[in-house]
């Protein structure tokens, strides 16, 4: 059976992105759709992600001489259109037949960073060829296998990867009932897995597989030391992705980490886990400004941008939006998604007086 | 096509503000309502303004020797029948033929004060000359062209308006999704606009155009200097409205503002902010009665008038309602609308008791 | 049109309140149903009494040693089966056709109190002489006509009840707009009224009449002049009813009134305050013990009646329940609703670990 | 007529236990389901169990080198595959022909401890006979008749049972609105009584018979003494079930309890109270770790093994799921319940960064 997934390239009408996710959801296999859109156990964090921005207030402030508010910014030295990147996400290729190189063209499209996930569905190599010029990090889900590690790194060195994301909080698969009920397995080739599997003596290539199975072969028992041994070989910045407690904060930035990227993976893992945003604040205070603060999980309105910089990130990710663009309008999809995000964030900053990402950064939320 | 409106002139009876609402959605067409009845984004903020007024309770005291209650007040040296006023509403004609001169009779009638706003679909000299005896204010949005805003200021001076209200929440519309999906456009032509535009070279006139051309011309860049301007051209009191941070009130006494006007917008701008009763208090801990507080965002009860009154207003505006009762009974119908909120005001002192509007404000709300 | 009320005079099997009451809208006239069962504006205050018991915890003790805990207490001298009474309700001919003389026997087989209300279907002596042996009190409207104050109070004073209630939450009708919807009136006279009327020139008698009507013969400007004159004029100990400001009290004691009635009218007065429950700690404190205190307002369960004396009342009123009672089994059914709170107080008692009344009375409630 | 249960005996496929619990709903007649599922009064208790645990968040900590987490544990000396017992609960015969017989040899099979019920539809004997080897706890409901208890009692002793549960918290039946609706009798012969009755001259068994018919043989007024008895008799070690109050704590200690069992009996007793979880740190606190703590009562998720672990316990107990269990699949579906909850903790231990159990304890929750 050929999974079939979408082929469009165009532009795409967004009024907000819980109608875009129904839009989507009508276009996707079941399995599919619930293995994006799903999360784990009851789905609490899911639905407490985005409504936790709901806890802080920005409250605005008048005649601030403000017109057409600059939304640029820069992020290791790379200067982008706005404070919002994308997100590591696997697999791609469930929602659109073109997979991670429609989506590294519409981020690029749209002027920020996209970030590739060791279980794409389009190799390290070919992203960075369809993709040269823009900001590009890579995300990596070590293997119990060193030499793979190595050889994923030296193309992401190769590909002008400007960081490596080390993903923390899924060193095992959360409990996903949906994924369960469909039993969903991997339509389409992960294809650095592939191209590794050519290599090595292991034939499995992550199509057709279980989470579980796929899990199986990622390092479970990832420690501090996996910072360094990135750090030592590739000479890139590395972020840890995941982190959730401040207690987290001071092991890492004496392992040397260059980035505290804070996320609960959307809700996909700890189920018993507070909001992603409920945690920043206290994570800011302890990194102290020590080194940045990268903040996903839970973005849906430029108003959730807004209040996470203001709250303590220098830069936002989104993930499962920037795909429901890419299901509906290819890389031209991805690129509306951005846009739309940035079309909120400038209408947020008009009407609360921040003339610049600066002033947003040093805006004061009350507690709601 | 012409746009169908009410030609009603009828008294009206009125249960509640919510049923009276259903009645209008009923009456008019759907991007007419869409865009007076919605608000921005999530519309959060449309959905906590009302329901802030539940956050603190009256405790009725009793053996109070009350009866008949005295519901007047005085306002600028206005003497009115009740603390309860109009605010500015853009193109009353989108709910009535007769548009923003039928609600300023009906205003004049219940004894108290009609807010014209300057996209209104009656000019300030026709307004002047419908009410002339009664209380007026005139709302300003500026624009980008002095000579537009003299040429109304004038207007205002001349029609006997008594105050000026420079409104700051809306350099720009906010995110409005009904407006987006019902692609609303305003069907009567702004009549300020309309007749400036025959005495100057831009022959648009608000008619026919999205909400964001009608912004596009007003001024974004508000600025302090902006109260010294109009006091100076007018010598009239100013004041200055959608006020929700405490932190904004001394700038604007210092520049010489001669009224805080809390407010929302009704949730149509920022939706990421606080409902307007939960920031009134602060607020007129920080006005430190140095200037009156007029107050509104949500008032559909007489014991909303109440609690915001107790909480610090000295006068407190209602909007869409009075646009409801103008839609379904014209001129008698605004009246009937604030002699509904002057009932349920006169029962919530009766019961709680307190004798005056002055009681009334000395009231000690508790945290519910 | 003669209005059609129940007849039934049988026992009544109970599951719970609720579900008592639905059985009672079934056999009601919309109208009179709505009265009894509606409150004022957004019912808030109606919805709030019944759920302000979850706020405060029993948390139960264990291994106490108990077996059939004891019910019984004593108020004013006088013994009762239990500390659950009833409290004055209008018209009990909207339920049944034998009206307060089926709930006065009722009540008294249940060994507890009844009181009458001024604006009963039943007069003072009619209710005195078919419950001559057991426990009541007067509930006093008073009028604008001493002459009438005197009339009714020598009436109560010859038919032996027990203290006379003034209510002073409702000196003018709470805004109920189901009363509005239904266009109530009184199907019944109000037999207390009538035989004044018969005395007097005013031909009035209470049937027929909105609510308003009713409560523009009653006095609205009560003051505590008013507890002195009922006290000096019946030696009869003087319960205001209807507070729920701990501010009342010292002026109320100082005024010599004999106990504290804390109420809020079951939800149908002003709509703008506390619930019933939230408010009896900080009452109680200020009473410090001078005074007794009756509790009413949202008494559904055993439980809350547990809670309500656990939290300083001596006695607790239920009104609602025990009209349901009345409509669906007449005077035994009235007896059923009274055992059936016995039962789930007993249940209660049995699983706090509390013996007796007092011992409810020194439990402490956790907040929840 | 006779009860129809089920016979099953097969491996079940479980997603989650709210969705086992809808398919034993449709696999089961009303009353019995009823009886089991439903609780007191308005089932607040019921409902707040399993939500209570959200009100504490695993903040997970990454890097922490983890694989496999150990979930094994010891209690009282025994060595368990995890710290997941089975709760003492009457009549499994409701949901499965072979009773606590299948119960007991499923758990035994997940190598943790059963509890058998003075209520259970197989006797002490029987029991102990197909689960020699695996540890067992026996919960006496105690006779008002000593010679019952101390016959039952040499039945615990002689079966090998590991220590004595004193249910606390039950010394009559909760009101349970679901018994009464349904008009629940017992269907199945309550087999110790049985026996019972076979040897004296009591002929009544505990079949066809109400709830409070049972418990009307059950002593009420239990005490202190009833701890000293039972421990003077047995010499094994007696756990109080049915803890709530952190002040039953010192008389218990001070009476040689050898275990405090925190629970609130799934919600089916007193209505009124906090749900478990809220009040396990308290009851924790006051322990001191004097003695072990068991924890029961809105259990459904591995998560909450891993908080109520967090906050205090030392060992937790499942009930209705147990039975969810043995409805659909005998003995191995109780096994499958109990392996299904080690699956999802092990995952939560695994991304919460808990290499044990030990370290489960010593995890810090955050307030939600």
């Amino acid at each position: 059976m050929t999974y079939i997934t979408s082929t469009q390239e165009r532009h795409i009408d967004i009024v907000d992105i819980p109608s875009l996710e129904k839009l989507v959801q009508a276009n996707m296999a079941k399995g599919a759709f619930g293995y994006l859109a799903g999360a784990a156990e009851d789905e609490l964090v899911l639905k407490a992600n985005p409504l936790a921005f709901n806890h802080k207030h920005i409250v605005p402030r008048v005649l601030q001489d403000i017109q057409d508010p600059d939304l640029t910014t820069e992020f290791l030295g790379l200067k982008l259109s706005s404070p919002i990147i994308g997100v590591p996400i696997a697999a791609h290729g469930l929602v659109h037949e073109k997979a991670e190189l429609a989506t590294a063209q519409g981020v690029a499209k749209a002027g920020t960073i996209f970030s590739l996930s060791t279980y794409g569905n389009a190799t390290v190599d070919e992203v960075a060829a369809v993709a040269p010029d823009s900001p590009k990090f890579f995300q990596l889900y070590m293997s119990k296998d060193d030499d793979f590690n190595r050889w994923i790194l030296d193309k992401a060195i190769k590909g002008g990867y400007k960081a490596i994301i080390l993903t923390a909080d899924s060193t095992l698969g959360g409990y996903r009932e949906s994924d369960i009920i469909n039993n969903f397995t991997f339509p389409n080739v992960m294809r650095n897995l592939e191209e590794w599997s050519k290599l090595s003596t292991d034939s499995e290539n992550g199509a057709g597989e279980g989470i579980a199975a796929i899990y199986a072969k990622a390092k479970q028992a990832l420690s501090l030391r996996d910072i360094t041994f990135i750090k030592d070989y590739t000479h890139l910045p590395v972020f840890v992705k995941g982190i959730q407690s401040a207690h987290d904060v001071e092991p890492l930035i004496n392992a040397g980490v260059d980035g505290i990227w804070v996320s609960n993976h959307g809700g996909r893992q700890l189920d018993a886990g507070p909001a992603s945003f409920d945690v920043l604040a206290d994570i800011a205070k302890a990194v102290n400004k020590r080194v940045p603060i990268i903040f996903d999980s839970g973005v849906r309105r430029g108003q959730h941008v807004f209040k996470a910089l203001a709250n303590g990130a220098d830069i936002v990710g989104i993930g499962r939006p920037m795909l429901w663009g890419l299901n509906l309008g290819g890389s031209q999809g991805v690129t509306d998604v951005f846009e739309h995000f940035k079309k909120e964030l400038r209408i947020n900053m008009q009407l609360a007086g921040a003339h610049t990402i600066a002033e947003v950064k040093e805006t004061k939320l009350i507690d709601a």
